[in-house]
Formats: structure tokens, sequence, C-alpha cells
């Protein structure tokens, strides 16, 4: 699907595709491109953390993607809630499907995410831009206690401490504003 | 607009329409009615409520709308999140069309709503149903400091007691597993 | 310590006690007394819950605890920040206390609590009564994944359901208000 | 009250003060440096701000003060919560005591902060310094809709937009870590 390209929240690669047979939320390219201009979508998103034994945060993940175009390019866990799946559901498919299954993350008990954002496919109406699409985005902080192998090829978690999260060099590497968006799902574990 | 009952959070009245001309975000009702099969539709819902000089809830506003069968139900400020929309934008033009211009709402600051809803066509799969599509909804409680006058005709506002707002009589005239919801946005503002 | 009744948020028992030498936090009775009636006290409280595989409540651990007149009352996991320690080690040491050290609590990544509760020792000001003081409580839901067996003796943790937890007969066990304040916990959690 | 220098965050100015006669409350100097040195005290933090019609930020406001030794410093509107007194008492309080009886600010609807802050006398603990004392503030991000004339002589509310308060220059004028908190407390505004 070539319209996936790196600057997108949600890959939507062929292994998170459901057989389209029977499922009325698959989307072939035609539909996924007309709704994509008619309506918000909605996506789940999630910065994976390790806690310390008190429930600091010690280091963040950062998804290290390859784009269709052989850029590499940053990003958090994130895709699409698709029709009929709850958002614990979609959150949970994307964590296995961007960290492997044996990250193990903490799905939270609260279903109000960290932080809310808006991506327009133009600059200037917020601060996110998603070339694709207008998503409205549910951005989780998720601790993960296990291995995380990401099971897409051209995609690793690169983990950091917080101060070189909120670095101005990890800020820039982070497309669409999404610079802007980690510092402020961090702020709110306290960092 | 038939499809349009009380049971749904949006009324998306005539009203509450743009003209079509130009705005892609504008969907006929066989587009409508397709999009709503295939994926998750993002809405704001309100609880309008008033608040002493202490910032503590006095008051909640429920409103009593006429369904086109003639019936009358209970339902929250609430509507469709357009393509191309801020969330801010969907919930003041929803505050509006639903209270009137003098209604005064403090807008939140935040965007992270005080809860999100999923709505599904079936019940069971979460506690919130909505017959006619598969909805995720932020939930906002907004302070209104003016008057409310509903523009559109079969609605008035009733002003209850947080006590009252919480009974079982009003849990049961909310439809659609609302009852619950209106508990669970009450509780974060210490109701 | 005779002043800590069954109704108090803390017990503050033998083995919750330092042993006074070098520690400026630690308060023989008449400096506790006499700081109990010239300042807000404050507490951490906890509510233990068992979550699924995608993250939601499926149980609610309540305490059961003797009290010095031999009668039993429900309680919270709570107790008092010492000077000098953050809310995390206050936190973790009461959960450690009342929960036993094989509960494995999942820490909160986030210092905000889910509800802040008022204790006064007058009714009337607040939803909260604690006869013994004014306390300000940072309330969190906390997972627990391990067994729990609470080490102090007169101590039993009940597990039951959401809708066990929110009956009327359960609200009614928890003294000084804590029946409320458990609802408004669990909304947070969607409960 | 020579203790209170522009390091704390609370000046508890004369203005501050309750006449002694029947307020418990009230503490004498050393009764205060008594407490301060036993167990953590309660603190309120607000930050004001400004908001355009949507809801968003457009100004923040920080105050200036003079310190007893002549020196000016940056700072929020603060101070303890007195024994008897509810949070928002509190809050409003010291609202009015900093920005004046026509900054008529939006209290807010739910008592749980945007964030918690730990201060501790002693730097490495936490992120936050206070040197007099283990302070817990819960800290507010407040809409003010009115003028804002400072009661106390020292004291001026520079407005400045949410970019230049989160700039480093501001971040650097802001003591104890103050810096940090006002990046974590915008962030959950969308700054």
């Amino acid at each position: 699907m070539t319209i996936d390209t790196a600057e997108l929240p949600d890959p939507d690669g062929p292994e998170d595709r459901p057989t389209p047979a029977g499922n009325p939320g698959w989307l072939n390219e035609d539909e996924l491109s007309f709704v994509r201009g008619r309506i918000p979508i909605v996506y789940v998103e999630a910065v994976p953390v390790r806690l310390n034994g008190l429930g600091q945060v010690s280091e963040v993940g950062i998804l290290l993607r390859g784009t269709p175009e052989g850029e590499m390019t940053r990003s958090f866990v994130s895709g699409r809630v698709r029709y009929g799946e709850t958002l614990r559901e979609a959150l949970f498919r994307h964590l296995e499907n961007d960290l492997g299954p044996m990250a193990f993350p903490q799905m939270p008990a609260a279903l109000v995410p960290t932080q809310v954002a808006e991506y327009f496919p133009m600059p200037g109406i917020s601060q996110f831009v998603d070339p694709r699409q207008h998503a409205i985005s549910l951005v989780y902080v998720v601790p993960v206690t296990g291995t995380c192998n990401p099971r897409q090829d051209a995609l690793e978690v690169t983990w950091m401490s917080p101060e070189e999260a909120l670095s101005a060099s990890t800020q820039l590497e982070l497309p669409g504003g999404r610079g802007v968006l980690l510092r402020q799902a961090l702020a709110a574990v306290g960092c």
C-alpha cells in the first residue's frame, strides 16, 4: 500500500491486515482513500517506557522504521482502530505488532489517554500533521516489562533515557510534530 | 434525516449541517451509511454543569429531546466531529447548537477528555450501545455560565442537583448506557 | 497507639513505624497529636485491582481490618507520607505493609492521582470524615499481579467484582465516606 | 516573617495571615518551624492562563516577586493549605491574594490537579527543591478572565505567550525546579 509512508502514524502494513472476507471493517484502497478524505480516522498511539521499582520512568522506547523509500524515521507504536474493535484491542494489537509478543505491556486500567493528538493533512490547524488524513489519536504511555522484538522487518526499538528522549535532536527526528507530542506525553509521567 | 433517532449521540439535524458545496466532510446519506458500517466515528459529548464560586458542581444539565417518533428522551450535548474540524471547534459547535448562543460555556483548556466512551451497534462489547454505528466519544464536563436556550425545537435543558443526576430514575432515562457514563463523568468532578 | 482506630485511613501500627533514632519525621504521640490539630496531614490511599489481559478491571480488593475495639471494618490501602519520603516510597511502603511482599503492585507511572480526597474531623465540610485529623489523601487505583497476604494480623483482602464493589452493601461497609470515594476511583477505570 | 524568602512556594505574608485568635491552624514561627521539620506540608500552586474562545491557552501568567533581600524572582500563585480549609478555599484564597480580587479565576471543577510536585529541602530526591521544608504541592492550571492586580507590594504578573513561557530563559528564572514544573503543567493543556 504505497500511500503508507513513514510519516504516517499507522503503517497498516500487510501483517496488520485482516483477511477481507466477512470483516466489514476491512477497507480496500479505494474505500480507505474515500473515508480518509471524508471523516476523521481514529488512531491509538503508545509511547513504550520502562519503569523502575517505584514506577518512575527510566527508559523511553522510540521505534525506528524504514520507509518504502528507504529512509529511516522515528515513530511511536501506532495504528488505526478498526470497525468493531475496542480501543483496548486496537492498542494491544498495535503494541504486539510493533513490539513483538514478548514485550508484556502493562495495559492501562483507564481508557482516558495521556494525550489527545489531532493530525491534519495541512499544517497550521493543529501542532500535528499527517499528509494522509485527518486523524484523531489517543496517546498512551505504556510500561513494558519484557523484551521488544518488532515483528515487522524494518523496525527497531531504541531505548533512551528520558533526558535523551526530550533532547532537541530526538525531537527533530520525530516527524509530523511528534516531538512535541512526546514531550507532552512524558510530562504526564513526571519527565 | 430519519436514521437519527433519539438513541443516537448526535442528531446531526438540518441546522447542524453545512451546505455540501465544497466541503469534503459533508456526507450524503449513502456515504454516511457507508462509513458508519466501516470505521469508528468520532464524537464529542458534553455534560453541562453549573459551578459555585469555588468550582464545585451545583447543578447538572440534561437535555430532553423529542425523537422523530414523538418520544421524549434524555441525552447529553453530543455530535460528530467533521473532517477538517478540530475537537474544540466540534465541541463548541455542538454546545452552541444544543444549548444556544447565550450559554457561555467554559471551554476546556485540556483536550484530554473526562471520559472516553465506546459505543457499538450490538450490546455486550462495551457498556455503551449506539444502534447506528461504532462511535468513539470524547466526553467533557463543561461548566456553563449563561442561559441555555436550545436552538432545536424539541429540546430542553433540565437542571438538577448532582444527587438527582446520579439517582436511579435519571440513570434509567438515559439511553444506550449513558446513565453509567454520566456517573463516571460526574465522579471526575467529585460527585 | 489508641487513637488509631479503624475509622482512620492509616493504622500507623507498630510495624509501620520507623525507629525514632535520627529520623526527624518520627513523631511521638504528643507531637502527632499536636500536628494533627494544626495542619493537614498528607496520606496516600490505594484501591488494589486485578486486570484482565486487556487492562480491564476484573476484581477489586477491599481490606478487612480489625479495630482495637474488636470490630471489623473495611478500608483501602492507606497511610501517612513521612517527612523526607517521596509519594512513591510512601505508596509502595503502604502497599507492601497492607498487601504483603508478594502482591507485586504495578506502581503508577504518573504521580497525579486518580482522586483527591479531603477528610475533616467534622462532617459537612467535604464528603469524607476522619475523626483524628484533617487529611488530604492522594488516591490511586493500583493493579496487583501477585498474591496478597497482609502482614498485619487483623487484616484480609476481599476480592470482589466491580459490580459488587459498587453495590450499596459494600458502600455502606466503608467508613468515613469511602464508599463514595471507591465509586469515584473506580469510575476513572471504567467501572 | 523572615524565613519566607523568594525560594519558597508560599510567601505567607502578613496579608495572608488570619488573626491567631481561635484558629487552631494558625502557627507561630516556632510551631511552623517545628512542623516544617517533621511532616510534609500541603501546598496548592496555580499557573494562571488566558484562553481564547475555543479554550486554547493564549497567554501564561508568571508572577514577579521581590524577596526580602531585594532580589526579584519568578513564581507561581502558591500557598499553604491551612488546617480546616478545603483545597478549593486555599486555592481561591491564594489566587485572590496573588492576582487581586478582579482576576475572576475559573475555579477547577475537578480536585485532581494537573500535576503533583514534591519539594524537598535537599536536592536530588525529586526534581524540586524548597529549602524551607518538605512540601507536597497540588498544581492547577487556572484560566483567569479578569484583570490581575496583585495585592502584595512587590508583585507583578507578567503575561507571555506559551512559547515564551517554555523558553530556556523563562525556565531558568523560575527557582527550585519550577521551570520543569511549568513545562509539565503546560503540557497538559496542549502547550
